[in-house]
């Protein structure tokens, strides 16, 4: 049984990060892909759509600058002919502080021929902005 | 081909949320199901986790309490024999302000003989608490 395109993907991507490999990732994305990571861009200028691979390839470098992956987790998974989705929790760290971040997210990936032609990505962005601020933003109680 | 139980679940919820009708949604939750909605429970006490039919039939009456759901999207999608993924875009009315909220989120279910005995959902939670604020936090640029 030959392996998922997910793993592969899910490994050098992971490599891209923290080694600034992203040589293994180039080959693993198809040239029209399309990428979104929903959040806020004017915190984190490497959230948001891209297009293409050199786009993400670029934003995989932006998000190397900026984060090390220590550990992560798949708390959901699920796995079709081409494509993939995952609910995960990362331990991080914020390059640039030095903070340590938990992340929850869910990523939806759809390969063509190998080739990673979609992710969709849901973060639960508001625990990641308080963690990147170091404190807690206050908020009232609306229910 | 019977239909799959996201889909029967999915129309109880939404009629839950909307009619205050709970009567189809209990029909389809196991005794000892596992529900958690990832986000800030001091603003919006009716996310967080719930653990068994009660107190998942209890929490959706609360939500209903607080909005009102009026067209969705399902922008990814996954079926497993006993497992749905969806990425998915909400547009609500917040009922307290009256406020229009947009809300993009992830849910991961999984059912057994039919009932569902997990759900786990990731929301865009910081785009949803400044259109609940009904304004925008201010944020450095961290990058």
């Amino acid at each position: 049984m030959t392996e998922h395109s997910l793993w592969r993907f899910s490994r050098a991507l992971h490599r891209a990060i923290n080694e600034r490999q992203v040589d293994d990732l180039a080959a693993q994305i198809d040239d029209n892909v399309e990428w979104a990571v929903f959040g806020p861009i004017d915190m984190f200028p490497f959230l948001g759509a891209r297009h293409g691979k050199a786009a993400v390839l670029d934003v995989c470098r932006q998000i190397a600058d900026n984060i090390r992956v220590h550990r992560f987790e798949r708390e959901s998974m699920m796995l079709g002919e081409d494509t993939g989705a995952s609910m995960m929790r990362y331990s991080l760290t914020a390059l640039d502080s030095n903070r340590p971040i938990s992340l929850r997210l869910a990523q939806f990936a759809r390969f063509s021929n190998g080739l990673l032609v979609s992710m969709r990505v849901v973060v639960d962005t508001f625990d990641l902005v308080e963690q990147a601020l170091g404190r807690q933003i206050h908020l009232p109680k609306i229910a």
